[in-house]
C-alpha cells in the first residue's frame, strides 16, 4: 500500500520516537509486509530468522529490533517492537479519511452498471460494466468488481480483517493492507460481509452466487461457480475450488481448502480440508453416508443395553 | 408483471433473434410464469407435459421449444431455449432501473408512519399507517407492507429470491416477479433479509414478531404470531404455521411444513416437516425429549465397552 | 426515561381512558419500570406482592390494578391492565419521533472521530475520540461510545430489546428504555446488531473485538479483551467474562454466565453457565476433550454391535 505521499525517514521515526540509521531525508513511499514489499516500501521484522530475508527484500526501509549495520541504498529504524511500530505508522498514514461524498471520485465505474441511492463507494474502488449495486451497499477502498455483478441491498465489501496480535494488556489489531476482487457474473445477496485481505486478496471467482447474510472473512479465495447459501460463515485463509456448494448456516475453519465439486450440507462445521467431489455432513463434518450411518447406529443403544449383544448382528 | 409499456411481438423477438408467428405488431403487455400468466403476458413452456397448458393458457404470447402452429388469438415465439429466452425479456424490459429517489415517488405511505433517514422505497411500495422504519432499511419494488409495522435498521425487504438452474457454464438465475407482504402488527430486527417470491408472494402473518439477523427465502409463507429469534434461517418454499416459535440459529430447509404451535429450540436443523404443538431440537430434528435421551444414552457407551452387557437393564 | 415535556395527570390518564385519584393539573415527567424510579416518574404495577413496594417507591404516579387511597404526594392511575397501559404510555410519549437529520445536533461527537457518510446517529448520542464510524452504521438515541472505538459498515447499535409478553390475542411488546454502551477500544465488526436494553444498559467492556454479522442481545454484558467471532449470537441478560473468546456462529442463551478466560469452539451452543479457564465444545455444550471423546464413542458402535462384548476393554 502506497502513502497518499512520501514521508522522510525522519519524519516517520520521529513519529513514533524511534532511532534510526541512514539519511534522514530519505523518502519513504508506502508500507507493506515482508511477504509483499517493493522499492520505496517500509516493513518490519521482529524475529531472528527473518533478519536476512528482510534486509536483503526489495524493501527500502526496515524496523528492526535488532542493532546491524545499515545495508547499501537502504534505511533502518531501530524498535523494541517492530510489529507495534509497524502498526503505528500503518494507522497514521493509511488510517481511513473521512470521505465527504458517498461516492469516491477517485472510483472507476463502467458503462450501464446502475449505483442505487445509499451506496457508498472509497477510494480507488473500480467496478466493470453492468453491473447492478443495490441500496445501501458499502464497498470500501481499493475493491475490484468486475462485470455484471450483482450486489443486494445492505451487503458490506472489503471491511478489515478480524485479525489479532494477543498482548499482555489486550488485544492488537494488525491494519490490513489487502483488498476484496469480485470476479465477473458473481451475485452476492443482501446483508453480507466480505472482508478484505490483510495483506493480500479476498477473491469472489466468476459465476459464484452467494446468498443473503453470509460472512467470507479475509485473503479467502472462493472459486468459480460456487454457491454458497444463507448465513454461512468461511473463515480466513480458505481455499474453496470450483463448483463447491456449501448449504445455509455452514461454518468454515480458517486456513483449510475444500475440494472442487464437494457438496457440504447445512449447518455443517468444517475444521478440516475436505477432498472433492463428494457430499459432507455434520460437525465435526463427515461424509454424509457416515454421518448418517453414525445417526442410525445411536438409535441402536437402547437395544444394545436391553440386551447386552443385539440379536442381528446387522451393522 | 406488467411491462411499463407494451412492446410489439416484432420487437420482443428481435431482442432475443427469435422466430415468431402472428402479427409483427402484435402488443404484449407483461411477463410472468405458467401459472400466473394473464391476458396480455408472455410466457414461456419447455417442456412436452406443459404444451397443452401453455398454449391454453391466458397467456397471449408463448416462447415455445416446438414448431406448433399458432393458437387463434394468441401469438408464438420459438426459440431452442425457452428459459433462457423468457429471462433475457424479463432482465431487458423489468430489470431495476437507476432510482434518483431514495422514496419512489410511485410508493405509498400511510398517515402516522415514520419514515428515518438512510431507507430506500422502491417503486409501488405501499406501506400503511403507523408504521416505524429505521434507518438504512431497504424496501424493493412492490413491497406490501401493513400497519403498524416496526422494521428496525439495515433490515432488507425484498432482494431477489436465491434461485438458478445450473448450465454446463454455470448457473442461470431464474428473474424473480413476486413480492414481499409484511401483514399488520410486524414487528422485524435489525440487519434481517426477507427475500421477494420467484412468482408468488412471500408472506409475513399478522402479529409476527423477528428478532435480528433472520434469513427468510422466497415464496415462504410465516403465519400469525409466530417468534422467531436471532439468526434464524428460512430457506424458500417452506409453509409455516400459525403460533409457531422457533429459538436462535434454527435452520429449516425448503419445500416443508411446521405446525402450528411447534416450538424448535436453539441450533436445530429442520429437515423435514414437523407436526404442530411440539417440542423439538437437533441437526436434524427429532423431538426434544428424544434427542435428550439419545443424548443420556450416548454418555453410557463407555459403560457398555466396559462391561459387555450394563449392570442395570434401565434405558 | 424522561418525557420530552410533562404531563398533567389528567392528560396521561384520559389518554388511556382510566380513572384516577390526585390533582388533574399534578406534572408528571417521566416512565419507569418499578426497578429504575425517580421523582416524577410514573410506573406500573399489577400484581399483589409489588403493591406495597411501588407504593413506597420515588415514584409520583401509580398506575395500579386495585383501587387503594391515594397516597400523600402521590396520583394514581386505575387500570385493569396496567402493563398494557404502560406501554401504551411509553408508546404514546417516548415513541421514536422523525428525526430529520442523519446525525441529531443532541449527539456529542469527540474530537478526531470520524462518521462516514450514510450513518445515523439518534438523539443524545454520545461518541468519544479518535473513533472511526464506518458508512451506514446506524445507532440508535441515548448510545454510549467511548474513546477509539471502530464500528465496520451497516452494524446497528441500540435496537429494541426483543421481549414480548404472550397475550390471548398475540404479542405485547415491553417498550426499551435502556440503551447500549461501548467502552474504549472495541472494536465492532460489519453488519453486527447490538440490542439496547430493555431497562438496563448492553455493555461491550473495554478491548473486546467483534467480528462481523453478530447478534447481541438486550442487557447482556461483555467484559473486557473478549474476542467474538463471525455470526455469534447471545441471548438477552447473558454476563460474559474477561478474555473470554467465542469462536464462529456460538450460540448463547439467555440468563446465563460465561467465566473468565473460558474459550468455546465454533457452532457450539450454550445453554448453561460455564466456569472460566476451560475448553468447551458441542451442542449442547460440554467441556471439548469430554466431546472429543463422546464422538470418538460413537465410532465404536459398531464394534458393540458386532461383538456384544469389545475385544479390548480400551475406554
Amino acid at each position: 500500500m502506497k502513502f497518499n505521499k512520501p514521508y522522510t525517514l525522519k519524519n516517520l521515526a520521529e513519529g513514533i520516537n524511534a532511532e534510526f540509521c541512514g539519511d534522514p531525508e530519505f523518502e519513504i513511499s508506502g508500507i507493506n509486509e515482508i511477504h509483499k514489499v517493493s522499492v520505496g516500501d517500509i516493513t518490519f521484522v521482529d524475529h531472528e530468522k527473518y533478519y536476512s530475508k528482510a534486509l536483503n527484500s526489495e524493501a527500502s526501509a526496515i524496523i528492526i529490533n535488532k542493532k546491524v549495520d545499515c545495508p547499501a541504498g537502504k534505511v533502518l529504524v531501530f524498535s523494541d517492537d517492530p510489529f507495534r511500530d509497524f502498526n503505528r505508522i500503518s494507522s497514521k498514514h493509511l488510517s481511513v479519511k473521512k470521505q465527504d461524498e458517498q461516492i469516491s471520485l477517485s472510483s472507476k465505474i463502467g458503462l450501464g452498471t446502475i449505483i442505487q441511492p445509499g451506496v457508498f463507494i472509497g477510494e480507488n474502488v473500480v467496478i466493470g460494466e453492468n453491473c447492478l449495486i443495490q441500496p445501501n451497499v458499502t464497498i470500501y477502498e481499493n475493491t475490484i468488481i468486475g462485470n455484471n455483478v450483482c450486489i443486494h441491498a445492505g451487503t458490506v465489501i472489503g471491511a478489515d480483517a478480524f485479525y489479532y496480535k494477543r498482548r499482555a494488556t489486550g488485544y492488537d489489531k494488525l491494519i490490513s493492507c489487502g483488498r476484496v476482487i469480485i470476479e465477473d457474473d458473481v451475485e452476492i445477496g443482501a446483508n453480507c460481509t466480505i472482508d478484505k485481505g490483510v495483506s493480500g486478496e479476498t477473491i469472489i471467482g466468476k459465476g459464484t452466487k452467494l446468498d443473503n447474510l453470509i460472512q467470507v472473512a479475509h485473503d479467502t479465495v472462493i472459486g468459480k461457480n460456487c454457491l454458497i447459501a444463507s448465513q454461512v460463515g468461511i473463515a480466513g485463509c480458505v481455499k474453496i475450488e470450483d463448483d463447491v456448494i456449501l448449504w445455509g448456516q455452514v461454518g468454515v475453519q480458517k486456513d483449510l481448502t475444500i475440494g472442487k465439486g464437494a457438496i457440504v450440507l447445512g449447518q455443517s462445521g468444517i475444521s478440516k480440508s475436505l477432498e472433492g467431489n463428494k457430499v459432507y455432513f455434520g460437525s465435526p463434518v463427515q461424509e454424509a453416508k457416515q454421518k448418517m450411518k453414525e445417526l442410525a447406529l445411536i438409535k441402536r443403544i437402547p437395544e444394545i443395553l436391553k440386551n447386552g449383544k443385539p440379536e442381528k448382528l446387522k451393522t
